[in-house]
């Protein structure tokens, strides 16, 4: 097959790592764990698998100076593309089979995440490899699911059905179903039968079998994406034409719009390491804790205080007394405190922060 | 009577209001409450009981220039001493006797703390010209006791005895004794006996009694005190004067070098209201809550949080998400977060906060 092509969806508002994350500057573009932001993370591991002209970045308006920025050197300025606003993911891989399908009618393509964190980039390859072998062989949409560890509650579940066929040393697996974040007594159940993957958000697949289903179960969205095509085929420059057409389109994720209707879903589970971080407590196992427990960033002094998490940036010192599980990040401009097991209700302390008078400067 | 003297005694250490009060900073330099420091408060308080030439502070080394700031066309500069270094109370009461004794060997004058809070100006006048009245009528040691409103662990206790007199309207009584802090159930008793009054450092009296207390029950520390008067008698500075003499005083405080073993100590109950504002969680109930329970000055916002005490600084946004009763206090520098009930181990932090490398920089 010809080289495959890779798009990284590098979107996201920045709301569960705030107040380090901001709407100009979510988690992608941070290095949550390690020392570079997880976009050039992700973009230095998918390295060696296409070259550098067949990799896309699709951001947002907001951020897309910034992403630029973090692909100097890895990704050629122009396949840097922002979405004039966002679309969720249906709209998104849309975009990506445009951008490949001007390159390459016929071209295999990689739909990833920018934010996650794994560390086997030598497996990671592996299987990527194997999901581009089995996309080129026939006419299948490839996820790579990821081989759970525990009984999440919060991820989507795939459910495997008999083996397809091998690719490149590793089972492809027919998909029996997708499945919504289960509860937990459910989840346990999945873990224990071996069947279930985690739905991560990677695909792999052609042009021709993304633009038939988005003809077969999307028509609204592929005719919105069919304008688009003929505009830039027109000579059209594709900023003018996004930002014209691409607000038109309907709000959809691409796994209810695409893979749960459509019959041609394999899966790879996954043979790498993978943590997607979803939010600040998951940061934790990343670092080294003190001998209480505490995981401490900067200027920090704990005192009687056992699991917490605490950031501070710059010479600021953050010093916490008599407090367990508490999660402290501190910014120049912001600070959060909250334990640990309200970190998912993030989104309403920012609801409350953006009705504040000139609210918006911190988010 | 000439007119009275009164000798501000504004020392204290700055780490109960961490990270707002430092070394330089303590309470009496802060507006802990209101909208001035408690030392311009208190000298506010006293205006007209003397004239501003009769009034005096003391503080140390490294407060002076602030305090001398707070004390701008209330008190000449020159009536603002510092001691080189703190050697408790019953040397800054020596030090204040000097200081009136220069000007009138026979004054009566009064010492009081600083960094208290008290709203009724008028009864608190009227309770010190009793004292002033009481300690010129006889040779007494006068102290003003604050009538307990709670029975409260963190005070003294001066119990009193009979009617010694009525002096400017108010009664006085004999003292019977000086009591510790107690436990709560002896407290109980106390507030529940109406006997007691709690110790707030508000004495009254005369330079020949306070002398003959130190040559009677404190002979070390009147032979250092006597050398200082006599050097300066001599005509040497007074600054170099402390400097020299001033570390050699044993450190005591003046309840237990003269009251405790003083037969002619005699107490009015206070009738004004009263706060020593002990700490953090003291500062809640002068300032207006929300209908949650949190009391939140500067850019804050609280979500799902109760009781919390929040204060930040210039433009900084603290935000706090499910917690209650926490204290969070943010300022350029350095940030506390702690239970209120842990509020009282901000000693413990702060010296782990003293062995950090360049940590002095935050105290």
């Amino acid at each position: 097959m010809s080289k495959p092509y890779i798009v990284i969806i590098a979107g996201g508002k920045g709301e569960r790592f705030w107040p380090k994350s901001r709407s100009s500057k979510p988690k992608h573009l941070l290095p949550v764990v390690g020392t570079s932001p997880l976009l050039t993370q992700t973009l230095k591991r998918v390295r060696g698998l296409a070259p550098a002209g067949h990799i896309f970045v699709i951001t947002s308006a907001v951020q897309a100076a910034e992403v630029r920025q973090c692909c100097r050197n890895l990704v050629p300025a122009a396949n840097v593309v922002a979405e004039p606003v966002g679309r969720d993911t249906a709209a998104a891989v849309g975009l990506a089979a445009l951008l490949v399908a001007q390159r390459d009618p016929e071209g295999v393509f990689a739909v990833l995440p920018a934010d996650h964190v794994i560390h086997d980039t030598k497996a990671y390859r592996v299987d990527l490899k194997a999901a581009f072998a089995a996309a080129a062989a026939d006419r299948v949409m490839v996820t790579i699911g990821i081989s759970p560890t525990e009984p999440a509650t919060g991820f989507g579940y795939i459910q495997r059905a008999g083996l397809w066929r091998e690719c490149g040393g590793r089972p492809v697996y027919r998909v029996k179903r997708f499945v919504e974040k289960p509860q937990p007594s459910v989840a346990k159940g999945y873990l224990k039968s071996g069947d279930y993957v985690w739905n991560a958000g990677m695909f792999v697949w052609s042009v021709p079998v993304v633009a038939a289903a988005f003809a077969q179960h999307a028509p609204e969205l592929a005719k919105g994406l069919a304008k688009i095509s003929s505009a830039i085929g027109r000579g059209r420059p594709l900023k003018e034409t996004l930002a014209k057409i691409y607000p038109t389109l309907p709000r959809i994720s691409v796994d209810y719009a695409l893979l749960e209707k459509s019959p041609n879903v394999v899966v790879i589970p996954s043979s790498f390491d993978w943590d997607d971080v979803g939010a600040w407590p998951a940061v934790v196992k990343h670092f080294p804790a003190d001998t209480s427990g505490n995981v401490c960033r900067g200027h920090v002094v704990v005192e009687q205080g056992r699991g917490n998490l605490v950031m501070s940036e710059g010479k600021h010192l953050v010093t916490l007394l008599g407090v367990d599980d508490l999660i402290v990040v501190h910014t120049p401009d912001a600070t959060l405190v909250c334990p640990k097991s309200k970190a998912q209700d993030i989104k309403a302390l920012l609801k409350r922060v953006e009705v504040l008078e000139r609210g918006a400067r911190w988010l």
